[in-house]
């Protein structure tokens, strides 16, 4: 397995929802497939866009079967796993490793507040150790997801580089979803060859500038295309059209809550209303706000 | 059933782990059993200082009924059941009232943040749902458990007054973590009746004195009769000795941090060094700090 499993545009895939909130696997795989086909190079499934933490562990486990059982390839994902609970964190991490899941995106433990790198540093230390003496070291490849203002417990650079410094060719990369390139800048200065994805399409190109790996960014679930674009582009000569382009759409969005947002513009491509559902505590967009969010979408074009 | 299951001094219950950091069920039964001889009217395992958090969901059901099969009233037990995800938490809420459990405290769902009153009226509503349909609605009580500075996710008065209002007799109280007696004052003037437990004891004489139910707090581990002292010696000639041990030995105690000084202590007590692991992302007491603490609380007496 490559050193580094993941380049470019990843979709923290969206988990679309029957009218009973279980898990439509139908839309979920075929959308999974759109993502594939129209420019995402990979998949992020149960990030935060994807409502994963509002998912049980037996239903994530579920979900990534019938998802690779579907033809997705394993190798294409990079699977959140991190939960509040070392055990939980363990078993999700477990199974996605024996799936051939190309990494994990493993959230730290988030309930506790205020703790040390010291304490987040064993916790990730334990679910390595918990992980391989079943599977093996040879197939783990973890990018830690810091992003404070959701999980509020963060990954520091200190701490980011001492795990990738204790767990070489495991700890491979991040995605840093903390929205301050400054952070970015400094993960980038202290771990050069790090797989650092940034969490918006709106810092792709600096990330990219810098030696980044790419973006995970929720709004790649409606735009891959254009996104990827200025993935492929960044050193050609239509670089500052194609950036507009992607913070134009992203920033238009992202005045709504997202996850519903997203959802509704892809109930309205597809004709599918059950794209509409959300689970609590999330609540589903109105068509109202559908509809205005749509025309400005539309205006941009 | 009564209506209010639940009244006097609770601990929320430490785990006790072995050295490979699975549960030690036999520490845990002897110490749920000592603390309900020792003080405690009932028992709140799998709160934030039982680190239930960072426990799994299979290993808390194993955990609950390894406590009520070695003889611990399951109607003594105010079973922590609230995760992020809806189906961990009707699964563990489901369990606990099939157990007889005589209620559960519910967290709200904690991952996602700034979701509105609907977004988690809607999902504890969605809870009770998923439970009384397989187990009815007779043996359900729910306590909301209100800890903004935890799960920053938090319940808001007018929340808990709706909740109340549209599962009488389900959601019949609330523990208050807040640490803001006018949170809690506020409580008890829109819904006179309701149980409504404070977080600390350093607040249940104010609690008491309002119409409170008591206090769940997590110095009830090591310091249960004093606190059951005051419980009961809140209209008598001693309260203000009674409250002001309590309050110096909480005081004392959370100059430190909590889980792991307690475990030091009880570990002490008992000559048994397994109560002194915690689970990462917390770290164990060193004997410095233990030493330290044990002589603070001796002068105090």
């Amino acid at each position: 397995m490559a050193a580094q499993p993941f380049s470019g545009v990843l979709a923290p895939v969206l988990t679309p929802f029957n009218d009973d909130l279980t898990i439509a696997d139908d839309l979920y795989v075929a959308h999974a497939k759109w993502l594939l086909k129209n420019g995402c190079s990979a998949l992020a499934p149960f990030g935060t866009t994807s409502e994963a933490n509002s998912l049980g562990i037996d239903e994530r486990i579920a979900t990534l079967e019938a998802l690779t059982s579907a033809g997705v390839p394993a190798a294409k994902l990079m699977v959140g796993t991190g939960t509040c609970a070392l055990p939980d964190t363990v078993r999700l991490t477990r199974h996605a490793v024996e799936l051939g899941a190309g990494g994990v995106l493993l959230l730290p433990p988030f309930y506790y507040k205020g703790v040390s790198d010291e304490g987040i540093f064993r916790s990730i230390a334990a679910v390595i150790e918990g992980v391989i003496e079943s599977v093996g070291c040879g197939d783990l490849r973890i990018y830690l997801y810091h992003f404070p203002a959701m999980a509020v417990v963060a990954y520091s650079t200190a701490l980011m580089t001492r795990l990738a410094g204790a767990f070489p060719g495991i700890v491979v990369g991040t995605k840093d979803s903390s929205g301050d390139m400054e952070n970015t800048m400094a993960t980038h200065a202290a771990l050069p060859g790090f797989g650092t994805f940034v969490g918006m399409e709106t810092y792709l190109l600096e990330n990219l500038r810098a030696g980044g790996a790419g973006c995970v960014t929720a709004t790649a679930n409606v735009n891959p295309a254009a996104i990827d674009a200025l993935y492929r582009g960044w050193q050609g000569p239509d670089v500052d059209a194609l950036d507009k382009s992607v913070c134009e759409y992203r920033l238009t969005v992202q005045d709504y809550p997202v996850i519903p947002a997203m959802k509704w513009l892809i109930a309205d491509r597809l004709g599918e209303p059950r794209w509409r559902n959300v689970r609590p505590p999330l609540l589903a967009f109105s068509d109202a706000e559908g509809a205005a969010l749509k025309g400005k979408i539309e205006a941009l074009q």
